[in-house]
């Protein structure tokens, strides 16, 4: 019953079977292999465009390591600031591109607009040699708070965006949530929409440690691969990272197991809001939610070994987070407990009073 | 019949099962698992000693994480020219310690000397300004050229380095074929030999992709955990790197497949030497032979499909490397094809004349 | 005319003289010259204690070299996001350190408060290894908005920075500035304060390019040379920097040039703002002034011939700089001008109407 | 009786007397002021060409930021293990590259070779992912070894490294003293003979602070800016910097500077290869002499007050530099008691026996 995180989770049984498929025999290292060669066409399948992917095992790794081609080291890249790559990667981007600068935006539903980019580009000291210069734009999708930008809010962030000179990045580690939730393509949500590159996250929706880092614009993969082997992320056994990916896109896996991951959360979130004294903070579109509960619910969940973590610091906001092997019956059981505990909290208040 | 690499080989099967086994339930991330937690312990006993690790993915990181807290950026590590950390991690160290320099040094059967490295220490521009900043040395163990360094040599080595403030780094990708060279224990050595951190490979010898980073020096330790995270190594699902680890110490596998590959090496290195116009470059006391054949046994053997790198250019030296599961019979048909076109050789060699 | 900035003015006469004087003769190279070594016994008569300085010829490398001895490449440096390390050395700070992030915290008259700082610390995720790790925290005495913290101000900051294991940096590139106008010693201002590191600045006000780096924290000390030297900045005729510094000091010209320009700062404003429709943006505490004007005085200003920035982008805001050479006539020709065209000004708006 | 090196040397009359009359008036800062823009048009009639330059204040800011443009972070440097970027900046090229690699190459009179330089680039790795991937040479101009690289085989050099698709970077920290040299312009030993960069001295043939980097390669130019700002090399008061570089080249006295250095030195070389016991390590074809002494004449040199290095450790060789400013009754001196000493030698010697 833990709803801490989606990376609590183990491996996706088919994704455990291929890996144990894949080590039958010898196979070329450093990605000269054939699962890894398979991959270039899978990917350009998937996204119905020619891509060029870099598996890497962490999305830390994938998110740097890709910033770190759409800027020079005394570029800016703008984010929100509670975006992974300002608030949880202990700095990883600023290491990977040489010391580039994170600069945040205004958020609301956990998301940047482009009215918001647009007017910090105009003021951006572009050319003036004093001030970091604008590079990339990277965006969440799905985001932090578990909501989905639109296809029309990519397009115009793509735009302001391209219309300045730079790169649009998309932290894709909850990416097969967001497609899920809004039933389009990949590639609608990516190059058709303006993405340059993407990190196609794997790892929280049922691999064991898999990303793929999807460049759309083929002008900065140039340098990627000697980016990756100098951070120490070329793998010598690489078909290991390669199957994983092969599988997790294989007969739609990727979506099979983010539609589970979604109708758990919403679900779970249905379950909650008609509770009293609970508020939900965002939309919930995706697999996580974030929502206020009476600190009484709070603390009977929790003495009922539910797992999850408090969010902001001193608030009764908790977030919830569904995986692909959510089960329902923890999503029961979590709903009633809820229930339960909001119900003796409002006797409580009652008779205070 | 494959002597290319020892990264050509799969996974273990007892390391595989463990990655099986350790796919049960829910576990906390970033190494709050009981997994990452039983490490502990296991590498003390392992060690005799207590020690501090880190799981890692790769070689390269393993290197370059642990030089990274054993020189400021404007250090100096002491190495060999061809070690794998100067030569094919594409600078990695430079990269993870802010710009680094590694000086090389002379070498012999691909070993660093105490009394060069002495002499080098001794001229070092040790706090003069201009100059980068003695720092560390780095040696690798078994070596790059499938030899291994004896205690004595390590203790001397240690001795020169501790004298004028450097720490000693070991590269150990093949720390256990080495162990099982000398059958000595690992804790002789390392700390007892005066090593300050060890990168303690699995990769090469069985594992799917794990390292583990030992200090034995624990003022080294404090910003490690930092630097993992912002070069993108900490695992989300480390109980798949830990569980990796385990299996490898467990019953002493490791020392199984380096026993093996040392063997298979040995024996292939015999059969090899007693042929015509052979001459081995280094003694084999690890997994790798370093051997001059007649060009026609070496397009012999290509052309009959085995798989091995011509070494150093244009030479007909070649490298064979065996693994943990090198097949004796690949072996014994090596030696036969080989024996085959030696006799042509100078068969044709005769005729020639 | 030249309200500017206070780096187009040349070279305070002492200064200058100071410099021919200095070209006399051979002297030892890269600070082991005279000048260097009678700096240490000036500097540390000049703040009451023993202090450790480096002379420095810009103030961009004067706050990136600080910086850098303050926190690790995963540091977090707290700052406002109008500073200048932040916002107008392209990513100088990052650079040296690293990569590590500056954070920015609200600003109010120019100033970072103790309560907006501890409420930042007590969420900073420390020892956390997610998030860069709180090091320092940088102040700019006197402020880009020309206040200056009061010593109150200063102890409670660092009180807040150093219960929470942080240092404490001073920008002080016009601290002269900041001197003056509090009437107190350097040693009230700094050290006794709670100031780590100040970067004691000469260029803006009359030296020709010379700055001080000076350590009240000893701890610090240890690796500014090898990173003074590494960043390009050690001068082999070091004499030149510090023949600038101690002329800088000698029979209090510091002081003297940054009474001057306070003084016309004060008179400058003092006579703006008893026009109609200006409105001051801060208190005028040190020698620039932040000022709302109607458009048709600073176009007659600007016809006129007088020299200054319009700031913060659209709209009718100036700043201007007063500095040890501006003259008190052109205080008053600027003041009478802005009379004139204010006169116009209003005289067309009641026409209008 | 200085000859220790042209470091100890002040400031030539002329630049100072440049630096008092540039001292007037405001000027716009960081490079927008007349002194500046004039120095472009200046120094495309003294190269003949048009070139893009930057000044800034020191010798290793000039290298290492003309190296920050030539060389991806995962780049390899070619150059003589004895040139200043790699054994005299503290790592300052590591540092503003983001951790390039400095690759040594063989060295015989201070001079790499284009054979060598050839045969190394013939496996340097290029486009394999494991390695630093080739990027730039670096030659120094005049040598350490104070010998001269000819025209052709800077031609020769510049040839290898182009065909590899490197650049071609010239450390000019003693250029004057080459062109003197050899009698050619600037152009003949720069653009025409193929190098893409050249770092222009002025420090130690006369200015105060001032080098030019000279970009004859105009694809290198466009990160120059942002870099030099990041460095914190941008001055405030540029004029100051621009105005030493005007005087420097204006009516030759760059030239006839170095005329009178190399002058001296061949004068000094002449007396001393005629006394017993003495040799020559190079030819003397800039400002630099290497020579091995009898001790007995060091010793003496050194009791009569004489300055100058000895170089290589415990050896009797002794570098002597000479400047701008060197005296003719200096050299006469040094060489009439060297004269003395020489014959006490001797005499000492057959006495022994």
């Amino acid at each position: 019953m833990n709803f801490a995180s989606d990376n609590v989770t183990g491996v996706s049984p088919e994704i455990m079977a291929a890996l144990n498929a894949a080590n039958e025999g010898a196979a070329k290292p450093y990605g000269q292999d054939e699962y890894t060669h398979r991959l270039e066409t899978q990917f350009n399948e998937l996204f119905e465009t020619e891509v060029t992917i870099f598996p890497v095992a962490t999305g830390s790794a994938a998110n740097a390591l890709a910033l770190s081609t759409m800027t020079p080291p005394f570029g800016a890249i703008y984010c929100l600031a509670e975006s992974h790559i300002n608030a949880d990667e202990c700095g990883a981007p600023e290491f990977y591109t040489g010391g580039a600068k994170l600069v945040t935006l205004p958020s609301s539903d956990g998301k940047i607009h482009a009215a918001d980019l647009a007017a910090v580009l105009a003021h951006s000291g572009a050319a003036v040699v004093h001030h970091v210069q604008p590079a990339a734009v990277s965006i969440t999708q799905a985001t932090e708070a578990g909501t989905v930008y639109s296809l029309d809010e990519i397009h115009a962030i793509a735009e302001v965006t391209h219309s300045h000179g730079l790169y649009l990045h998309v932290d894709g580690a909850r990416f097969a949530n967001a497609v899920v939730s809004l039933g389009c393509s990949p590639a609608d949500l990516t190059w058709r929409a303006g993405v340059d590159v993407l990190c196609f996250g794997a790892t929280k929706n049922g691999a064991m440690a898999a990303e793929a880092v999807v460049f759309f614009n083929q002008a900065l993969t140039k340098t990627f691969g000697y980016r990756r082997k100098r951070g120490g992320h070329l793998f010598s056994k690489m078909r290991f990272l390669s199957a994983q990916l092969e599988a997790y896109i294989k007969e739609d896996l990727w979506l099979k197991n983010a539609h589970h991951a979604n109708q758990m959360a919403r679900k779970l979130a249905q379950g909650l809001v008609a509770l009293p004294g609970v508020k939900l903070c965002y939309p919930v579109e995706a697999n996580e939610i974030f929502i206020q509960l009476p600190e009484a619910v709070i603390q009977g969940l929790l003495a009922d070994g539910f797992h999850f973590y408090r969010w902001g610091g001193d608030s009764n906001t908790i977030r919830l987070v569904t995986a692909f092997n959510t089960k329902d019956t923890d999503v029961i059981a979590f709903r009633e407990v809820a229930q339960r505990y909001s119900s003796r909290d409002f006797l409580a208040f009652d008779l205070k009073v």
